[in-house]
């Protein structure tokens, strides 16, 4: 697949954390980066920032990457449409499981999925796939619904372990076992991302809520059972009181 | 303190898998174990097995460590007082706050948590807690009312968050972020234990019930917000199609 590929100028609209993470690989591989975003990062080394979103689609891009948060997405994509981009634009859907923590040192193996919803340039779609092809990602093409029912099953489900951990404000004990430890892990990682993210998890995925049904669910079930192992605890004491007399 | 230590005579009570797990590290050491438990355990190499309780006690011993579960160990101590054990024993409660799993490959850094209860043989506690001092676990002296303080706080969590996530039949997908993968494993290790420990976890730890309580809200919360953040894009919608008429 290396072989095939060829630089390609890509325009990325929103150029929050997890887009600079994505640029910085890019770059490396030798892409020509342009960003726009409702913030200034004219700064940043090696991408050539403009703030203007009209002046931005008047460049040349061969793959404009939409990396906004998920709830600010819909607009974007309205905006867009609206403006300079064709309607039949090819279209991929991508996921890339991993972000500026999990993927901090190198995106070997790491989950990469996506979804070739509208492709007619095959050879555009593979360059920009081998993007995270030649990282080592792990490729997965999957339907996007099938993207979603396990996302809510995997994903979603630690961000809320997490943000249910960082309400309870768990913090590292003197006496930590490793399975806390790793807890108190998953607590700041899932908190480090924005709470839009978390929201947006729930918010466009229709799997999500039955997931967090599921959560409460399994959580009553469990407490039932303890709550009834201490109930025969008790009768027992019961009965060594009676039995003592 | 390794020079002040001393060959111990160590008779365990119950022996599961994890005083087995101890006994390895205590036979390497040069310590004398001998055994007894429900169970017939005569093969373990290394260990002089006795299955009848009385012939057990009326061995010499110099410690004698109580590695039933935690449901079982008021009948377990009753019993030994109403036998052979002077009342007036020195008495130690130590927690290692680690097992089988988590001290696979070994047990430095690992906390270790001990209350003198009442001591009056200085040598024989210190070359008993030598042994773990030794292989280079944290050692932490607090009271036993400290350490359910904080062991509700932390181990009791886990169990409960791994028995959630069990209850869920939660498994690796094809898209597991690094986050999931820690979750999967704190339900694989939290299940590896007996359903007895978890329960006891629950049943004598006057602080685990209020910890039970506070996952609860934690959740409810977490639930709430979310669901707020999906009215609020809902009435967006609305108002969009109100406009677009």
């Amino acid at each position: 697949m290396g072989s095939s590929t060829r630089t390609l100028k890509i325009g990325i609209i929103g150029f929050g954390t997890f887009a600079q993470f994505l640029a910085k690989t890019m770059i490396k591989q030798g892409h020509l980066i342009s960003a726009t975003s409702r913030s200034d990062y004219s700064g940043f080394p090696g991408v050539h920032f403009i703030r203007d979103m009209e002046e931005f689609m008047g460049l040349e891009h061969d793959v404009i990457l939409i990396c906004t948060s998920i709830v600010s997405v819909f607009q974007v994509v309205k905006k867009l449409l609206l403006q300079e981009v064709p309607q039949d634009s090819d279209l991929v859907c991508t996921h890339p499981m991993f972000g500026p923590e999990s993927g901090k040192d190198g995106w070997k193996d790491l989950p990469f999925m996506y979804e070739r919803v509208r492709v007619k340039d095959e050879t555009l779609c593979s360059s920009f796939l081998a993007i995270f092809e030649n990282e080592g990602c792990k490729m997965l093409e999957m339907s996007c619904e099938e993207h979603d029912r396990l996302a809510a099953q995997s994903q979603f489900l630690t961000h809320t372990i997490g943000r249910v951990l960082s309400e309870m404000e768990i913090r590292n004990t003197p006496i930590d076992t490793k399975g806390f430890e790793k807890l108190v892990q998953v607590k700041e990682s899932s908190t480090r991302d924005s709470f839009d993210l978390y929201s947006g998890l729930f918010i466009h995925n229709r799997f999500a809520k039955q997931q967090l049904h599921n959560l409460e669910s399994a959580l009553e079930r469990v407490k039932e059972t303890l709550e009834a192992g201490m109930s025969k605890i008790s009768k027992m004491d019961k009965w060594l009181l009676v039995s003592r007399k």
